[in-house]
């Protein structure tokens, strides 16, 4: 029966135009990928439930979309777990497989079950959507895509120098210039932390520490006292409140509240390195900025930790983030991988490209050119010709249907069709195409060579 | 804790060669598709339920993918039901949303549901996965990937003829010559039942015709016999079973059949109209014939069915198909709006262009450079030639690490890396590359461009 149809909150259609331009996005993304070495894979959309919980925490468990089992699923729960009605107990007894919540632990896996066929390093990058149950809003979706690149199997440094470059290349080809590249580093964090005798406090000091853009540094350093950071420690982060400088000089700062700390050195030392390649390397148009406050997924990373953000003016959050995990697939049994990547924000970027007006008008101009339908004897005349057109690549549609000549040039107006071409009696007993060019208005009676000349143009 | 990673079966990693083939596939079908004037949508991975239960048949809904509601999801289900622990009833209680069984029925939704946002007739093409929960076996997956065309809101036969250029144009770009697109129509199928005096048994009718290439005449007329069909009905289809020549004469003799069914000469009219039209129009490797015992979903589709078998000596099913039907929207409440559509079999597409040789070789050498890693020093200097290369659109990597040469080497023999340079100190003292092809083993000192030179040849 006719139901008023919709879809999932959370989720969406993408028209035509929607499509053509988040492809236009994925492209650039991709094609960078693969002139940095990069190489695509695909995983499966669901996974085996145990191959994802626990690997979020637990709200990240109760975000992951479980699918039902298949058949008679609830004959094989036990009556007295089934009597309990115990919503989370049962679910995995009538659930084996899940949505995939990220594209990490998935790469995790895949990097252990074929690490026999791998070559190692493996730099894989991979561009699939990802689904989570989060309550939806705005800019928040249940379904949407990642855009992930990393590399599996080294320590090298010259790897974030690298990823540090691919943000630039992909940013400055989508013609979104001046992004800022944050970066920051776990040891540091880690640093500081042994620093003010906070060291078991790591996590809720980063957490603090995170929210100085947003919340400010009174406020930061109530929420540390409150976690029970001591106040001769906060005292002791004054100066980084306040870094100032360029990278060198913030880095300079850095080394005096640090000196005690070996990891913190570590930390400096890495981020010295980094700097150091991308200064005589240069950067296109992205510019690399030292934060310290910058924390991410803190559990996760255990290096270089990155974040994109959007350029000045631009109200948006990061557009990207990454970092360094030093035992990414530790969870599956493979030890001592270190791993590195980095994501690209694809609606974020979206939206950004949108406000801006970078997207390049031809990314939607989809069909060239529309014949009229005269009937059809006139039609076949126009397929003869529509084929060789597109045998030159150009997208060529015939209206199906011959309906009034108004109608076909509106239809044509609407999709915004650049040319449209008469060919009736007239013009196949003369030989030649009448074409129209719908931006000027203008019209010519032109040979098939010379038409497709002026379509080519 | 450790444990050994699998997938669901039914489901695949796809490794970078994989990935790679799949995607020349997908970008030749979507450069055909958008030279042909369709534009691509997209649609959510997951559906409100009803929009997908009891469009596909009792054993469809079976093989829907459900998806778990969050939450307490099972404090919704009233007592009584639960305590009835009938997992087909429960299953609407716990479930809302499900994956996509196949891209046509959230196709008809989309177009019902932003019906006054489209130009009509709207020429979509739609390239996603879909999920069956279908056993496994060779050859058929639980999550694989459609791609479609379709045409909804005109009833021009010439759609019909486009939809089979477009056939030859795919196959032949990938190289794939020769194969057959068999075209059939339903109201010649209809025509047919009511010639025999089998209206109402149309649907047994055609599943056993659908046999005879399989099981042979003698087969196929004993189970018509045994559905009830009439011995004389049976008699009168003698001339089906030993149609020959070409398309006309088939035709031809099909006519002779039908003269009492104004269906039946319907079908005929409009098999002969696309028959026509190819026939002026030429095909570049394809060929059309006629298959009347073609049936395909038949209860779906109201005028032309199309299928494609792979050339002659492959053996393989269908590796495309589709047709026209006349009631596409009508499920969702919007009448009146006929549909033709073809699909692409991408899965046994890749098994047949493996099987005969044809991807081209360029296809899986996705990095073209590696510069070997001779500490720090060496690395940065690599890197400002890399990015340079980059530039020219080059895929070009270091090796993160400075290991023994001959680690090196082998990382770039395994991945068939065809360019090694090596930049030491003594080539970088004299500003020169030494680049070695990794084919012929040679190895030459060259400057930079012409480096990039030999490269780019």
């Amino acid at each position: 029966m006719a139901q008023k149809p919709s879809i999932p909150k959370g989720t969406r259609d993408f028209n035509p135009e929607e499509v053509s331009k988040r492809n236009y996005i994925f492209n650039t993304i991709r094609s960078q990928f693969e002139v940095f070495g990069f190489q695509p894979i695909e995983t499966p959309s669901f996974e085996n439930s145990s191959t994802l919980m626990g690997k979020y925490g637990e709200e990240g468990d109760r975000l992951i979309f479980k699918i039902l089992n298949s058949g008679d699923y609830l004959s094989k729960v036990d009556t007295e777990l089934y009597d309990s009605k115990d919503s989370i107990k049962i679910t995995s007894n009538i659930s084996e497989k899940a949505l995939r919540y990220d594209l990490t632990v998935p790469f995790a896996r895949y990097v252990v079950q074929h690490q026999n066929e791998i070559d190692f390093p493996f730099k894989r990058y991979q561009i699939q959507p990802v689904w989570r149950a989060d309550r939806p809003q705005k800019g928040r979706f249940r379904e949407f895509y990642q855009c992930d690149a990393d590399v599996v199997g080294s320590n090298s440094l010259w790897q974030e120098v690298e990823f540090v470059q691919l943000y630039d290349a992909v940013f400055s080809a989508l013609g979104l210039n001046g992004v800022t590249i944050k970066i920051n580093n776990r040891k540091i964090l880690s640093g500081i932390a042994e620093v003010i005798g906070a060291q078991d406090k790591l996590i809720d000091f980063t957490v603090a520490l995170d929210k100085l853009d947003k919340i400010g540094e009174e406020k930061v350093k109530a929420e540390m006292i409150q976690k029970g950071i001591p106040q001769s420690g906060i005292d002791k982060l004054q100066p980084l409140f306040s870094l100032t400088g360029d990278f060198g000089a913030q880095v300079s700062e850095l080394k005096s509240i640090l000196n005690t700390s070996e990891e913190g050195k570590k930390g400096i030392e890495e981020l010295e390195f980094i700097n150091q390649g991308i200064e005589s390397l240069g950067l296109k148009t992205a510019k690399l900025q030292l934060d310290v406050t910058l924390a991410r997924g803190l559990n996760y990373y255990t290096g270089a930790i990155f974040e994109v953000s959007a350029p000045e003016g631009v109200k948006m959050g990061s557009i990207g983030g990454g970092g360094r995990y030093d035992d990414l697939t530790g969870i599956f049994g493979l030890k001592d991988m270190s791993g590195v990547g980095i994501s690209f924000g694809l609606d974020r970027i979206a939206l950004v490209l949108e406000d801006l007006g970078l997207f390049p008008e031809t990314v939607t101009n989809t069909v060239n050119v529309l014949f009229i339908n005269f009937g059809d004897a006139e039609a076949l005349a126009s397929m003869k010709a529509i084929k060789k057109l597109r045998e030159h690549g150009i997208s060529t549609e015939l209206f199906p249907d011959n309906k009034k000549t108004i109608k076909q040039f509106n239809y044509a107006n609407k999709r915004n069709i650049p040319f449209v071409v008469l060919l009736g009696e007239s013009e196949i007993n003369s030989n030649t195409f009448t074409l129209k060019n719908m931006k000027t208005g203008d019209q010519e009676s032109l040979s098939f060579d010379d038409m497709l000349k002026a379509i080519q143009q």
